[in-house]
Order: structure tokens, then C-alpha cells, then sequence
């Protein structure tokens, strides 16, 4: 097993970890490590892999002034260094299925009959669904995508916030998510906290381990 | 901005990293090390720091033996070292707010009065929901938890696979959930990779980075 970080160290980034609230406008997270760093978002697990997201970097000034508006005024969008949007697609159903075979195809050569089985089970579970439950079912992978990213984030010293907190249809209209075909779940800005930001000298509030994890 | 490993490092981790499908059942989790790990489940990131949620983790040889029946059969749950049950609170109102702000006014020392307002702003979120939005937006909340469990397993050479095909009643039942109050959402097997998993050896299936990721 290969490890890169001892987990006290590992413990140390996520204890270190917190929702920035005021991020510093001026420090900007390098290129090179920001392009890296949307691999934590890309290679997020995913149910049967199907990746049903597409992940919207704002990085755009004149985009960003405007978000804070539809955030209940919250800076962050405004001030952090990248601010992502995590997005479902409106529409979900076989032709996704078919999408990720022929990705699988692709990349791993295997016939594509051998994958009649996966692409069978698969079918079965979308076309169970109804609509409803498939959003929900999509929405929860993002959750899992924002985890990853947060968490990775943390253990290369870059700082994050997740946010619920914005009116959705504003954000895909201005940011024309809608007309391709996405609607916004939730957010995450990254960037670097400013050294004045109160919150992050706080004492993190978690419930004591004993009340969060039961042994059987 | 501290950092404990680098980014090339990080994503070399989180490639690594598989839905494992079959554990090496021989390969234990040293306890110092999970006992470590949980507190990458204790610390995630939850809406309004709520933490709506519980992980029940199953260790008893007996009940792990138990859970594939409810699995479709998958070993996962039997074979791995630590299998992790994310559940959510049956039952999330004002209760749970409180909870909260206690937990807040202990670990932090701060007086009651000056959490009014967020507490008031909590409390109307909380009961402008429905009983169903409540539900879909606390298991939202535990696949951040799933998601930053796994990267953070990731980095430290430990293996997982997540798991949404499984009978959540039966779970609930078999493990006593339902009876504390609790519903099984999401679980996590969590362990070491047999040397003979075929999967670990696939190429890992993603989207180009260019059709998942948008700047704007």
C-alpha cells in the first residue's frame, strides 16, 4: 500500500481545514497546482461510475462580482481564487448509461459486449427511478465529489467553503448552466484564507467521537 | 498554508485509489490507524455544521458474515477490515438545533445570547422543510462524509469501496438502527486490496478532464 502522508498528518490537514469565510482576494492558487487539483474533482467515485456532474470553475472577475448577489451576500464566490459550481444534468437516463459503456470501451478496450451485463443492471436501476429519485440519486454523487475535493484540498494547504447557500436558478442563468443542459446543487470556493479571517482561529465544533461513532 | 504531502502526490493517491471489490480478509486495519480514521469521518464538513448523522462501524465477525445477504451478495462487507454504515437521524427538527448551539456554546465558550441569531436562522431553515427535503438534505450531508472519508483513506495506502446496493431496512434491522433512531444512507468497507482483485488492475474509467470541467 502506497501512502504519501502519515494519517496524523492526514488528521492534522483536517483538523486545519474550515469553512473559509473571507478568503484573500489576492492570493491566487498557481495554475499548475489548480489543474491538479480539478483531478480530485474528475477522479471522484461516483454510483456504477456514471458520473452524472459537470464541475463549473468560475474564475472570471466581472462573473464573480456578480455572484455574492444570489449568495445572500456572502464574499466568498467574489474573493476566493476559483469558485466551483457543482452541477447535476436536467436530464438523466439510457443515453448516460450508454455514454459511460462506450467510455469504458475507450479506455479499457474490453468488448463492448462483455459490458451487456453491467450496461443491463444499469438500465434496470435508471429506469426504476423515477425522475425525482434520480435527481436524488445525482445530487448525492456531487456531495461525494465536494468531500474528495475538500478533503484533498486540505492536505495541500489550499483552503475551501462549501456552499449551499445561493439561489440556484440565478446561478445557471447567469452562468448559462441551464442552456447547456446543468442545473447548479452546490458549491465550493477555493483559494487562501485571509489572515484576518476570525473563523479560522475558532475552536472547530464537532460532537464528541463517542456520540458520532458506535462500534458493532 | 501548511501541507503535508504534494499535489502530484495527492492525485497519485486518489488514483490509486478503487472501488475495491475484493478485501484481502486477513488484513486488518492496525487499530491506531482507524482509531485515527474515524476522525476523518468526526471532522467532515456538514450544512451549518449540523451533523446529521451517526457511523456505525462493523467490526463483530458475526454481523459482518450477516450483511452480504442484504448486499446482493457482494463480499465486501464480510472481507474487509472495518465496514462503515453512514446513517442518518430518523427524526431531525429544533432538537436538533439545540444540540447544535450547546455543543457550540461548550466547545467554544461562548455565551448563549450572542447564537441567537444563528440559531433563528437554523431553526427557519430547519422548519421551512418538509419532512422529505429534510431527509434528502441530510444525506446529502453524509456523502460529504463518504467523500472525504475515502480521499482521506486514500492518501494513507488504505483501500475502501462504497456502497449503495444494499437492503437499508434489513441493515437497519439486523444491526439495531432503526431502534436508536437511525437509517442506514451510504456504507464504506474500508481494508486492504486482495493481491488477486482483477478490478485494481483496470484502467480507472473518467470522462476527459474537458467534458467534466468548465471554466468560465
Amino acid at each position: 500500500m502506497p501512502a504519501t502522508q502519515s494519517v496524523n498528518d492526514l488528521i492534522e490537514q483536517l483538523k486545519w481545514r474550515y469553512a473559509c469565510k473571507k478568503f484573500d482576494p489576492t492570493k491566487k492558487i498557481p495554475a499548475e497546482i489548480w489543474s491538479q487539483l480539478e483531478q480530485a474533482l474528475v477522479l471522484a467515485p461516483s454510483s456504477y461510475g456514471l458520473q452524472p456532474w459537470k464541475f463549473f470553475v468560475v474564475m472570471d472577475p466581472k462573473l464573480k462580482e456578480q455572484l455574492p448577489a444570489f449568495s445572500w451576500n456572502q464574499p466568498q464566490p467574489k474573493d476566493c481564487s476559483h469558485f466551483v459550481v457543482l452541477a447535476i444534468k436536467k436530464e438523466f437516463g439510457p443515453a448516460d448509461v450508454d455514454r459511460l459503456v462506450n467510455r469504458i470501451v475507450e479506455v479499457t478496450g474490453a468488448p463492448k459486449e462483455s459490458l451487456e451485463g453491467y450496461r443491463g443492471m444499469m438500465l434496470g436501476s435508471v429506469s426504476r427511478m423515477s425522475d425525482k429519485d434520480k435527481e436524488i440519486w445525482n445530487r448525492s454523487q456531487l456531495y461525494i465529489a465536494l468531500g474528495q475535493f475538500m478533503a484533498a484540498a486540505a492536505t495541500i494547504g489550499v483552503d475551501t467553503c462549501p456552499m449551499e447557500g445561493f439561489i440556484a436558478e440565478k446561478y445557471d442563468e447567469l452562468l448559462g448552466l441551464d442552456k447547456k443542459g446543468y442545473h447548479a446543487v452546490v458549491c465550493c470556493a477555493a483559494g487562501y484564507r485571509a489572515a484576518d479571517d476570525a473563523y479560522a482561529a475558532r475552536p472547530k465544533v464537532r460532537y464528541a467521537t463517542q456520540e458520532v461513532i458506535e462500534h458493532l
